[in-house]
């Protein structure tokens, strides 16, 4: 008489329940059909959700064996309530605020009970286990393609926070080393229309697990067309799963912002390592640029300052020169920075280059700079070449698709060397961040 | 005559090279005995390491049993080389510019080099597999322990900047919802010195998963001493394994320097959601405060402006007062922080408390209350008090250990407030991101 109860009144509970749930179910459209089985009849009976749960209960029993059946659906209940178990675990370990539940439990709780769901699963039996998860995971799968947005919204945003928070942590507390280098960016976009080149670029430095940190400073009668553009300036990265982060500044002038700006993202976790300006031919521009640049200096991050040639640009991408100076001080991010072109432009050769006052010294300095190769671990194929001349007469004969020189000091040297390169030049200074040996 | 060979060749290789790693191992401190084994005759023979080396080898061939011993040697050996697959792995993934090996190999080759080593040991003997790796575990927590620093660095600060990397990119592309809210509060901190009771308020708003920005605007010449009693002032929170970030400006003043680094951090991906101010009594800084609120008011923040009663601070930090008018647009983050606080004090108590001015509203106003701390989900022994009278006046008899308020329009009213209020008052802005219901 005992079992005859408990099953009568498992049945019962299960004949009433089980067609409310599959109407539930379709009301959130969580399955096919949904708009038939979510119909209800006046009296709020979901007569068609019944019918069907009726039909598929009846064709199981007679096709079926019926204790296989009970195994299955102990499954799928374990199942259930261990995903409870791990929900429960879930949200308050992620210590958000909306998590308050009237009856508090200790964290051991639902780690307890879902090893203890999973387990009995386990024991009940090994293949139908595996079924089970696989046959949970298929459907979930299902249901995040179609993007759902479920009325109480949901938590897997903050799962990602949460990490992030932890690896954040974690990795501030690390020593810093130089062999973590990456390239790691920020861009001042003045007007997003004419940095299209700029970005070009900086995508093929930082390909492709660098981080590029895109900055603009609008005022508020051209914000929304500015933001428009830089949106799509920004897509094709994106679109890679490029590191992007737009900052939009609505306060303030550019060179009052940037010093701030730089300043907050050091002092966040993955800060940027190096600012991106552009080098102008407009004489009042350059002194904006230099003094910016006295700004910039004590902030230890490295410096490149680009100057994209009016006619060729970047040319077929093949060909990198990069002038090496014996002591120069600001080598290793020019070094890294031209092996990260290499790597991304199709087929791309590195010239390194040196230019000496007299004959006898270039053997030592061919030697200095093979020495120099080896130590740096760059590709075989790279070409050394030095030069016999004068600089600056020198330069202006060697062409090339980018001109990779080290910051000169005093830096407004710079817009001497600009008008005589024949190609695109890019100045880097190191912040002392980089090593290109290691 | 093969086998002997082979066996010669083998025996002959580590007789003169085990002594030498031994060596090695020693040189850089890693093993006990550091200072003996190191030591090297002038003919840059390890004598010592060598004399060790064959005295382990005698002893072990003489007690034990030489099958299971090269079963385990051949597992340390698998063990070697799958560890330089992983980490070959490990450093490819990272996409750190330093990794440039003259030898390139897909991704794919050390994946199927660490698992043929995995397979292959346990192949051999699955307890011994469990066994090395126990064995490996535990010398390396040995090593991390003593915080030895290798000449040549490490990744592990690259391995968490990825994991960092990943997951705030995918947080970022999950939608935001109101229950994934958490206290992450921004304080910029004029003086140090004046900022304990602040910070100590902020930690019990924040305790245990919320994020603290600490911001700063120093001149050159107060600077180290202010940096140094910063870093006192949050090394207590850095205690409790709190998320801190310290942000310090040398450019500025701070009403120019908020904004921009307010937008910083909005763009970033763990952006603060409020903002906490102080008001002074002084009439100048009252003015200061208000064009300041003016100016945050369109960056989508909550905001929290606190007054720290003179004589009776936080008191015994045991009764909170919530003041919640009647359709107040600010109740959601006054609410979550009342709730926040409450889990932070000890055995705190909160009220819910509102003035009428008609003796009939009384009921109707509980009856609200009540079913808004319903829904809220605030602790059973939440109080209820509805009194009738003039708000001005009421205010001035309730006492509490901090009282909290939703941000009156204009804001300017909150200067009347703090004046009659017997007790630390706090006012709140909602930004819309908080939801107090969900």
């Amino acid at each position: 008489a005992g079992i005859l109860g408990a099953t009568l009144s498992s049945a019962l509970s299960t004949m009433v329940g089980a067609p409310r749930i599959l109407a539930a179910l379709a009301e959130n459209r969580t399955i096919p059909l949904a708009r038939v089985l979510a119909s209800k009849t006046p009296n709020n009976d979901p007569r068609n959700a019944i019918l069907v749960s009726s039909a598929i209960a009846l064709v199981v029993i007679m096709v079926g064996n019926l204790d296989s059946l009970a195994t299955m659906l102990t499954m799928f209940f374990l199942a259930t309530y261990g995903a409870i178990n791990l929900i429960v675990f879930i949200e308050k370990t992620l210590g958000i605020a909306s998590f308050r539940p009237q009856f508090d439990l200790a964290l051991v709780i639902p780690i307890v009970g879902f090893c203890g769901c999973l387990g009995a699963m386990l024991l009940i039996n090994k293949l139908f286990t595996i079924l089970a998860i696989l046959v949970i995971v298929l459907i979930y799968s299902r249901l995040a393609s179609k993007n759902l947005v479920s009325p109480w919204g949901d938590v897997r945003g903050g799962v990602f926070t949460a990490i992030t928070e932890w690896a954040a942590q974690k990795a501030m507390s690390m020593p810093y080393h130089p062999r973590l280098w990456k390239p790691s960016i920020i861009v001042p976009v003045e007007n997003p229309l004419n940095y299209r080149n700029v970005m070009h670029l900086t995508r093929d430095i930082i390909y492709p697990s660098g981080r590029l940190y895109c900055l603009s400073v609008y005022t508020e009668n051209n914000g929304l067309s500015q933001l428009e553009s830089k949106r799509e300036l920004l897509a094709p990265l994106i679109a890679e799963e490029l590191f992007v982060q737009d900052i939009s500044i609505t306060d303030g002038s550019f060179d009052s912002a940037l010093p701030v700006v730089l300043q907050t993202l050091k002092s966040s976790f993955l800060p940027p390592n190096a600012v991106l300006l552009t080098i102008s031919n407009n004489r009042e521009k350059q002194k904006r640029l230099l003094s910016l640049i006295e700004k910039i200096n004590s902030f230890q991050i490295g410096l490149m300052c680009l100057h994209i040639h009016p006619k060729t640009g970047f040319g077929q991408e093949k060909k990198i020169n990069l002038w090496l100076r014996d002591r120069s001080p600001n080598i290793n991010l020019a070094v890294l920075t031209a092996f990260q072109l290499m790597q991304n432009w199709d087929q791309a050769n590195l010239n390194l280059l040196r230019v000496v006052k007299n004959r006898e010294d270039i053997e030592k300095a061919v030697l200095n700079l093979e020495f120099f190769k080896e130590k740096a671990r760059l590709p075989v194929n790279t070409a050394v070449r030095v030069i016999q001349g004068d600089f600056y007469e020198v330069i202006q004969q060697e062409t090339a698709d980018i001109t990779i020189f080290g910051m000169p000091v005093p830096c407004n040297t710079m817009f001497d060397l600009i008008g005589k390169v024949p190609s695109t030049v890019i100045f880097l200074a190191d912040s002392g961040l980089e090593n290109a040996i290691v």
